[in-house]
C-alpha cells in the first residue's frame, strides 16, 4: 500500500483513541519489533508522545542505545501478526523473517517502516529520565507516514490477556476539544 | 448503579485499551471533573497510570496542591456528557450542578466516584517531576470500583475535534501477554 506524509499537526487523531502499535527499532542493521499498548499523547505539535517499554524487553535496551524507533499502527487485519510478535523476544529470533513482515526504509531514523500497518511514526527518543524508574520513553514525532484508505481503518486496543476490541462506529458530538 | 469492588490487578485491562476518561477532584470541598485521553498504564500491581493534564486546566493546579483524584469511565450512553464537560471550565462554574452529575463519596481520596461511569479508580498522585515540563503526573490507582453489567461497556475513544470511536466487536487472539 503507497504511503503518504501526514502532518504531524495530525499525528494525534492516530494515537489518541489508544490502538495497539508495533514498536520497531534497529541496531547495528538488525531490525527488531515489539508490540506495545502502553502510550500517550504528550503534547500536540511537535507531536510528543510518552510510552512504556518493561526493561524486560530486547527493545527497551536498544531503545537507550539508538534513541530512535517507529511506532506503527496496525489494523484489524493485521491483528494476528500483531499478537505474534508480542509473543516472542527478538533476543532469539528475527521477527521479520519469522514473521514475513514487509518493511521500507524510514526517512530519518534507523528503524523501518511496517508495510502492512496503516500509519508510520518516525521517532527520536527526546526525553530517558523517566526510563529507569517508571520505563517510560519521551518520543518526538519527527515525521509521519498514512497508508490512504477509503474508510477510517478499524484498529485493536488489548483488554488484556490476547483480548481486543475492534474499532466500531463513529459518533461526532459538538466539542470545543482539539 | 450498584458499584463492586474490582481487584487492582485488574484495572490495566480497564485503561490500556485507551477509553475516554473523566477526572473529578476536589478542592476545600468544591468538586471539579474534566475530560481526559491522555493516559496511559505504566505498571500492573500496585496499578500505576501517567497522564498528561495541561497546565491550562482548571484541575492541573488542584491536582498538584490535593495529589488526589478519580479517573472515571464513562460508557457510551454518557458520551455527550462527557462531552461537554470537556467543553467548559470548572474555574467559571459549577460542573457537577450544571450537567447534574451524580456523584458518591470515595473510599480513599477526597474526590467523588461518578455514579454514572462503568469504572472509578481512586488515585494517588505519587510523582510530579514530570508536571512542569510535560505536564504529566503519575498515579497509583489504590482502590478500583466497577459497575456490574451483563456484557462488556463499550467506551468511547478520542479520535479528535469531537469524533469517537465506539468500541465494537471483541476477539480473543492466542497472546501470552498480560
Amino acid at each position: 500500500m503507497k504511503k503518504k506524509m501526514l502532518p504531524l499537526s495530525q499525528v494525534y487523531k492516530l494515537l489518541e483513541p489508544g490502538p495497539v502499535t508495533m514498536v520497531t527499532t534497529c541496531f547495528k542493521g538488525k531490525a527488531n519489533v515489539m508490540t506495545m499498548s502502553w502510550h500517550m499523547m504528550v503534547d500536540f505539535e511537535p507531536p510528543i508522545l510518552a510510552c512504556v517499554i518493561s526493561d524486560q524487553n530486547f527493545t527497551f535496551d536498544i531503545l537507550k542505545k539508538t534513541k530512535e524507533c517507529v511506532i506503527n499502527i496496525p489494523t484489524l487485519e493485521s491483528a494476528k501478526k500483531a499478537v505474534e510478535v508480542g509473543n516472542v523476544s527478538g533476543g532469539k529470533i528475527d521477527k521479520f523473517e519469522k514473521f514475513h513482515l514487509a518493511q521500507e526504509a524510514a526517512s530519518q531514523v534507523s528503524a523501518p517502516l511496517l508495510s502492512d500497518c496503516y500509519a508510520n511514526l518516525e521517532c527520536k527518543v527526546i526525553d530517558m529520565k523517566m526510563a529507569e524508574k517508571y520505563n517510560i520513553f519521551i518520543l518526538e514525532v519527527v515525521k509521519a507516514w498514512v497508508r490512504p484508505s477509503k474508510k477510517r481503518p478499524r484498529t485493536i486496543h488489548h483488554c488484556g490477556k490476547g483480548v481486543f476490541v475492534v474499532d466500531g462506529e463513529t459518533i461526532k458530538l459538538p466539542s470545543k476539544m482539539k
